[in-house]
């Protein structure tokens, strides 16, 4: 087993986001799940395209934030996953490589244009995402660059992965391959919604230890153990999963592993513009330090302090040097 | 002559900004002028757009944003300006209606793509731009509505529009219907490296009463009159413009008429995210203003207030709702 020559690779949908601003009303009128993702058609995104106000364009895709997250902080980070050779591919495969992020997987030729994703922002800062999964369901086995697999310390999947059908089998090839070469799989839960389509599988993949770690929020756990109890959900959680990180919005995060349960406070925030990306940053700044030897704590502030500095901000990919903000609070040197 | 349907009709280049983060070496090192404005060719565009870090794309256009501005303060403005029929052009058509602006220019079927600037924007918040024209090349005088000319009370013309050759003429028809039907015709220079390019002919714009209204800023003021003392300047715009807005920064802002000299000193501003915009959105207010038959103090408070406004945050299209803020300045009712 050769030293990793990346520290987590992130694979996940890429999905250029568009973000606007609304009211409460337009999520009632459009029958929106407030802080939910939906997926869409193409006939959906246009409607709701067409309904909504001026936009923002700016690269998303959890796993993708959370990459760029990881190599803004200093680390070195890959991302795999399928856009379409169009405009809207072009921005995310610019955006992400400008970022410092590992990126070859090849775009469709054809079929179904990059996905999008419509981001509704309501006055409190809530996000509520409405995905259109276009050439995002077109990832496959082939795409998993398997030497890449095996030259990172984590593979880090993310649970949306589970809604375009092929996907699923280019997650299991990556994990597989990842295991082979003794190294780790993370896995993010990454909506309640999405949890609760997936429920069995995700069971599955937690307890059979296809997943050494968890990632996920308070929501998505007891959707995950089907109980409005959260103590109950993370007692069980406990016995499931390897190594697991919960995150709970302003009420801070626990690391959960053998050793028992690690926490620490929310990183404290002036005021919420956007919370869009606050799992996915709250990853990266936890992977950095995990990835790095850090002691559990430390991990979790890091991943407090990149989520509490997203959503002081519009869209995932941060508009601050994140490195300069961990060495500012003693976290990186 | 019937009373005006439209506020202000803006006629200029159709946009999309993309904008980046970058260090003043950067500049320096593509040998960019720091604040102003560089036309680009395609394969110029694909060298900046590779070496500049991660984007946010927003759609522009220097008098698309004024025109998204005065709709944003309550005016009633309509946009005229060429996209290609293209993921941009998409983008750009979307977001100008969404804020309520009449927008209707056909997009070309074919030819270049829709044009976009790269905005670079340094640590001090200053924009430099570098611009791909593309499909607002293709503006002609036919795509010149003149029945909605006829019924803006102003037609706002931006300087850049001399950069494609056949808008020139788009810009010459649209300046004559609306004399013809006794509205008035204002023109904001742009940028001072454009008035460089077209001294004689903006001079001649002014001087023969094709323009009624001017803005500028001190730069490109200086830059028209070829001097470095801004009173020299002033008093050769006193007795060439029938009337005009000069701006200047934190320094504040003036309106010369027949009347004489009016001034206001500048909006107070915490700190300076981005200047994209400014001068577009210093006019949108005061156009808000004028076409409503304000006192000029007043029109250039709102124009100071919505430049102030958006050199708070990034790109030139407001987030915040300015109609509020007016109100809350007291400014409008």
């Amino acid at each position: 087993m050769s030293a990793p020559k990346l520290d987590v690779l992130a694979i996940g949908n890429a999905i250029v986001d568009v973000l606007a601003r609304a009211e409460d009303d337009f999520l009632a009128n459009h029958g929106m799940n407030k802080g939910g993702m939906a997926l869409i058609d193409e006939s959906q995104a246009e409607a709701i395209y067409g309904a909504m106000g001026p936009g923002t364009e700016i690269s998303g895709g959890s796993a993708a934030n959370t990459a760029v997250g990881i190599a803004t902080l200093g680390g070195r980070a890959g991302f795999i996953g399928k856009v379409r050779e169009d405009a809207l591919g072009a921005v995310f495969g610019h955006d992400i490589r400008a970022a410092g992020v590992t990126y070859s997987t090849p775009a469709a030729q054809a079929g179904a244009a990059t996905a999008r994703c419509l981001i509704l922002v309501t006055p409190d800062g809530e996000r509520t995402m409405n995905t259109f999964l276009g050439a995002a369901q077109d990832l496959t086995s082939t795409d998993i660059d398997e030497e890449l697999v095996r030259s990172a310390a984590v593979t880090y999947l993310e649970g949306y992965l589970w809604d375009p059908p092929a996907a699923k089998e280019a997650f299991l090839t990556a994990a597989k391959v990842a295991h082979q070469a003794h190294r780790k799989v993370a896995l993010t839960l990454s909506d309640a919604f999405c949890v609760d389509r997936y429920r069995a599988e995700f069971h599955k993949l937690i307890h059979s230890g296809t997943v050494d770690l968890v990632f996920c929020n308070e929501v998505e756990l007891k959707s995950l153990y089907e109980t409005a109890d959260y103590d109950t959900a993370l007692d069980k959680l406990k016995q499931d999963a390897k190594e697991a990180v919960v995150t709970r919005s302003e009420q801070g995060a626990s690391f959960i592993s053998a050793e028992g349960v690690v926490r620490v406070p929310a990183y404290p925030v002036e005021r919420v513009v956007d919370t869009t990306g606050a799992g996915d940053l709250f990853a990266a700044g936890f992977l950095t330090g995990y990835t790095k030897g850090l002691e559990p704590t430390d991990c979790l502030h890091l991943g407090a302090m990149a989520a509490g500095e997203i959503i002081c901000q519009l869209g995932a990919r941060p508009q601050r040097n994140l490195l300069d903000l961990a060495r500012e609070n003693g976290l990186l040197s």
